[in-house]
């Protein structure tokens, strides 16, 4: 079995409804993905061997997702050079601040492409991997520029009231 | 003359003690670079042409620095499908969360890879840049584990005093 | 066909619900406007054109509504001398605060009059509007004098259980 | 002796090395102005005074700077439909955070045009009473779009090092 | 008509529901009060006819309660020497901390004693109100320990699952 | 000895040039005062011990300064029904919103009258203070008056550039 | 009747639900509790008691639940050198930011391990409860063991659509 | 060489001007200790190492200090079941909101007993490790109930000037 050039994956089921945004925009695209839940505290091991092979598997960009003390994304950039996207999940008390301070704070070394907070990153994570990837693949370079313009040209003149 | 994979923009003069990090991290690793002045604001036009020209010329990846109401990474984002990251600069009175907030939290369809604020997080889109030029370069991608396993070598075992 | 005095755009469909509230005090005030969504990302170059022909078309005002990293009224801050009102719509992560920093910290050289975020802050734009319209406008001036007059007297001296 | 059409004010001396970024920028734009302490607090019968005869004496417009629970420039808008712009000054331990906030948040019915926290927000101050003093002036219109020309004109190509 | 000790005031109509909660502890605690809606904004003559014959009339204490940009509280502690005890209200976008600064944050020279946000800090306003008024009146004073004690007294030893 | 009618009483030495603005206006206002370092955590005792005698002793105001996790003022007011003024005091990683937070979030049974954070807090403090006071004191409601004016005659017309 | 090693404590009636995490955990790793309600401000005296007693009495851990002005943590680690875990309780108006503050920023002498905000941090009081005691019981060292291994293996691999 | 009781790591050296704190308090109980750099993000495997012999070793506690997005406590939180204490370094930009929020905000399972941010918390991490140890150690709990004792007695009774 082949590996799909973009590993979505999250801390825990809980992330799916936000993740699934990216699942769904990489399929609009075209693009090959797996989905993985790999918690950095409740699964350490499977992030170590999910990051240890990613690279020589094949992985092109790597989404990840979590909220709270969101370490998974920054622990994920710490094992592999393959290029992480977080996602910072909203969260209850903090609305995913907490998350986002987790995922965006790297220190030198070991960057993390944060995206904004909740399914908007999600979505926007799908589109910034489709960019990337987009670098050797024409073809997907033009469907990017088509989902782009199609996104500008279904904007109305004029607000409704509908 | 011949476009470099990476553009360095940045908002104002201002910002070039933070983002010349991001310079001098490229140059370690071997990465050829162009530095522009586009504000978003006072040179819309400049910004206008470097988006629209920047997939054609040939640029793999923009570094845009910008503080405040930082809305030179996003404007980007949505002129070129060319990977853009953003880096928050320090601001006197918002700390930087007003530059972060700008450039992180873009709707659906335009992504800004977002890191930290200040200089960590230029040096950090610089090698977020690598990360994603290594992909096509087998030669950059050892370069980067060796940058990368020389800044784990590097750690003491304990702390000194001196 | 002539153009109104005061231009309302927002970044998309979803900022009408809070912008309809400065239409419908402009009504209230006998002010002509016109509304156009112009997406800062979107729709970048709706948003040049609406800049540039600004002043020539004969725009007093534009009210900008905008939310999460919001760009519009800051980027048409920087197209056109005409004022441009800008209003905070709040934001489902972070209350709007992301949208007031992306508006309220423009660099020197490009004000936006940020008003208060939600729909108070769209109510008080089109009275900000008719403000500076009346000072060309005497006939306008006494209606605005009235109905600040209207407002004071419609409160009761003391509250009411019912 | 004849009213210029800018008032200036503030609600303390200490507010003064901020505030005079909108008094050196109106000047250099030819616009004439008047600049009063005016304390919400400590004076607030000269504010009363103030805003009861801003109108009839032909003030266009008033800057109002204030810091802390910054009550000026809204006790102002309340007092007169003279359009009121604020500058929120920045503060020792709420970083301006409470000026803004006290600035800002203005009920339905009494807006105030809000400007960055800050020396940019008083220089932009200035530039928003230009862009509205340039609706009835023509002259004033054709100098401050050579200044924000000449600003844009300022910006270099890159970056320098020294 | 006899002026009672205590005048509880508001910005308008919707901060009754929170601020009735000083209204009904003043009757558990037997403290005579007045109610009236006094907007800095929209009814600023009455905030200083209020301010100016508070003294005069023989009250006590002022509680007044305010959202958003609340000027009332600070306005009134410019206008009389009375105590004047500041609740924030709750609001929607900013969850009552932008009410909190614009009561707090007050400069030298004019205090205002600000409780807690919301419902809590409009009971405890009648508290303090009570400590205060306590300190002439030793009937207060005892009702006011026994009020407490039967507060002490309610709090069951564990904690009860129905 | 007697004791004098206002406490002042703080955490730590530390806390000492912030608070001595209260006992300074004290003093202005000629206003007996004593002064403790009452830490909540360290001399839990003597805490107890004064909340305990305070209306005993004749205490009629406690001023309380505290920083961090600032369990003074809340703790006292716990103990006696005396009223309570606390003064967060500037921390340095938060500002003094810990501070600040910690005084001011009572539940309902136990205010404490809040006010700035900071050396403005404390002068304001002691203004409170006197304000309480003078409801029983026409000779200090005087001079509480002609400090109040004397403040306002001291604010000049027009910022000065010396 | 013996004292159990575990004393779970709250501020009030309404602690509960969170705090009942912390009980339930505590009976699925059997752990011998004891709940109280014990109010810093309605009850002083208790927590007075509780905290002098604490060691005396076997107690091995403290897990104490508070909310807002969140005293009772702090107050209680500064009656006793027994371990004191603190639980901030989400608040309505700041999300529980002021229970955390007020528990966290304890001064040098008096530390509260404080946990995550709500539900999950009453839980894992719990669970830093367990892995306390576990040192000097190796049973309870296996089953703490058991139960993160059982966290661990219940993590499905990939995310379900159900 | 036998392993001591409590082991202090840290993400970076830059961390030791703060960490040291902790280090001199558990030389002042005569509470022996190990320094080591463990960098979650550079030194992952030494993270994996430390935290899979800590209980086998023999540690007892674990003190871990870090800054940004501060991944070390929560991770070794993960690894091993011996208790770990987690210290929040001030950062530049963001204070430390951004250490605290990584380290406190654990999920559900995996407990990090937070101090304050910065050299109080450290500090009072060595002092929570001691009334851990000291559950077991008779010697060491007169100790810290003497070094307790010892700080409550040196606090003065009033402020001084000097």
């Amino acid at each position: 079995m082949t590996t799909p050039p973009v590993g979505i994956i999250m801390g825990s089921q809980s992330d799916w409804p936000t993740m699934r945004e990216a699942a769904s925009l990489l399929e609009e695209l075209g693009i090959g993905y797996e989905t993985r839940i790999v918690s950095a505290h409740r699964t350490p091991d499977r992030l170590w061997e999910y990051g240890r092979t990613a690279a020589d598997r094949g992985l092109q960009v790597i989404i990840a997702g979590a909220g709270g003390a969101a370490h998974l994304p920054g622990m994920m950039a710490s094992k592999t050079r393959v290029p992480v996207i977080g996602v910072p999940i909203q969260t209850k008390a903090l609305s995913g601040i907490d998350s986002l301070y987790s995922i965006l704070q790297m220190p030198r070394g070991y960057p993390v492409a944060t995206m904004a907070i909740g399914a908007a990153g999600a979505a926007n994570a799908a589109l910034m991997a489709a960019g990337i990837l987009a670098l050797q693949d024409p073809a997907l370079a033009r469907r990017l520029d088509e989902w782009r313009a199609a996104l500008s040209a279904s904007i109305p003149e004029e607000p409704s009231n509908d």
